[in-house]
């Protein structure tokens, strides 16, 4: 992703970054104990921190980017991934060890449930009031999101709006609220998080394990319908059984492929960050903004 | 529980309960799906509801009981619940299947993140900046303590002092919070909270499961050092083994009792009762805050 490098030379970005990175050391290691040894992992293991980012770029000229906004939605975000790894029995996550395998079930929900906790505690030290209320929503969405893919589980019948509905929720809401914390385009931000997960869900069916630090296929073998499983499971039959709950699985991943879904998919993500561009409209950090868009969609991990 | 049944026939309760219960069913129930009816279930198990009660007790004169306040501190309470449930793999709850063994494990999680966003969600509503960060650090309490009851499991050797700080954490610091989000005596509800948590663990190892709802005798099959536990094992070896890990457990329930460490539990909690009270001065709901330091010791379930 050499366009977000980029992007991170935005003048003050480095310091805003800085910051946040002490801030969130911080969030998580005020008390000893496990809850702190597991966040402290979860920071440790990086991330893009394109929530943070997200925050910084879309503040309006001659206001201070929140810091504090940063933090709670990246907390929130480490807390969210803590807890799919948990329920989904995820042992790895970035190529290392997940916080459940590595330290239990409990630890790594006491970790989760601390972190979410922490996020309104950073927030509520900035006396915003319409803060506490965005970020609520958007975890509220979080989670519906969750429960929604749970539920569209193995039916290769999922329409493509259930599908990007839960994209919505379970991405582009706290992109969004990324942006209105800082007093920016929300509209960007929604559209931008929709075009990211998309991607996401493009990279299981094509990455690479080693670049990714994932293992790809992993929807399919859980028979999560994302857009190109389910545009594939449309055109070939054996698609379809897999996604299902079949057992054919390699295979299915190569016809994948060869059904041209993974490229339907690609526009369908660039049609969303080309509609984000579009909300855009004489921001300080415009050409970053824009920027951000396509290197969300063109992004290789 | 009578003397709460007495304690409920304070002037206006009645429709604070009411309304109270009206909120939380709107609040789980607003988008339809699992989330909503995981949340509408653990709801409809009903409950004491004593943190909302202590809410309305705490609440100074001439200002209104805030029924957010209330939604939210019961909010975050069926949350923990939920989590707890679900990592301890306990089945049952209430004498009914727990969110998880009904639901599946995706849904007790997405519900119960769902819930604690929720609580943030209601109190923002409030405009009262204090009350997020009342919130959110008991919230942040309450994992802390999970954390370090599972660190202290099958561990005899706990300290008394770091049993009553695990009581503090979990169960304290959010019954606080009831009394400071109604700017009410927060150091009344701190030690009603370690009262309510000695007598819930007296309760585990001498209660009947058909009146608790519980299967008696938890603690111990799960290592969990209680008060009881830890002064009986102080006392006997065979309780002792059994709290780290051993297997005769039938017989070490029974030799607790012999031990009088019930007894001695029960004095603890009842000195808590007291300093509970002695935090009162002047408070409206005065009497019924003192009965209420009483029946949380005495009662039977």
């Amino acid at each position: 992703m050499s366009a977000l490098a980029e992007i991170r030379e935005a003048p003050g970005l480095d310091a805003y970054l800085a910051e946040l990175e002490d801030r969130l050391e911080l969030a998580v290691g005020t008390y000893r104990g496990v809850v702190s040894e597991v966040g402290a992992e979860a920071l440790a293991a990086g991330g893009k921190r394109l929530r943070p980012l997200l925050v910084y770029l879309s503040s309006p000229p001659g206001t201070e980017p929140p810091v504090e906004a940063g933090v709670a939605v990246e907390l929130v975000h480490l807390a969210t991934l803590m807890h799919d790894d948990l329920i989904d029995g995820a042992r790895l996550r970035r190529g290392r060890a997940s916080a459940w395998s590595a330290h239990g079930p409990g630890a790594a929900r006491s970790a989760g449930d601390y972190l979410f906790a922490r996020a309104f505690a950073e927030l509520s030290a900035t006396r915003d009031r319409r803060a506490v209320a965005i970020l609520a929503n958007a975890t509220l969405c979080l989670a519906r999101g969750e429960a929604m893919q749970r539920r569209q589980r193995f039916d290769p019948d999922t329409t493509i709006e259930a599908y990007l509905e839960r994209c919505t929720l379970k991405t582009g809401r706290l992109f969004e609220a990324a942006c209105r914390l800082a007093r920016g385009p929300g509209a960007f931000g929604l559209a931008l998080g929709v075009a990211f997960q998309i991607t996401d869900d493009i990279l299981d069916c094509s990455g690479v394990t080693i670049e990714t630090g994932k293992i790809a296929g992993t929807d399919l073998r859980e028979g999560t319908p994302t857009l190109p499983l389910l545009l594939a499971a449309q055109r070939d039959d054996a698609v379809r059984a897999a996604l299902a709950g079949g057992t054919q699985l390699e295979g299915a991943l190569l016809r994948v492929a060869s059904t041209g879904a993974i490229e339907e998919s690609r526009e369908v993500a660039l049609a969303y960050a080309r509609s984000a561009r579009a909300c855009l409209n004489g921001e300080v950090h415009r050409d970053e903004l824009e920027s951000l868009a396509y290197a969300v969609v063109e992004r290789e991990r």
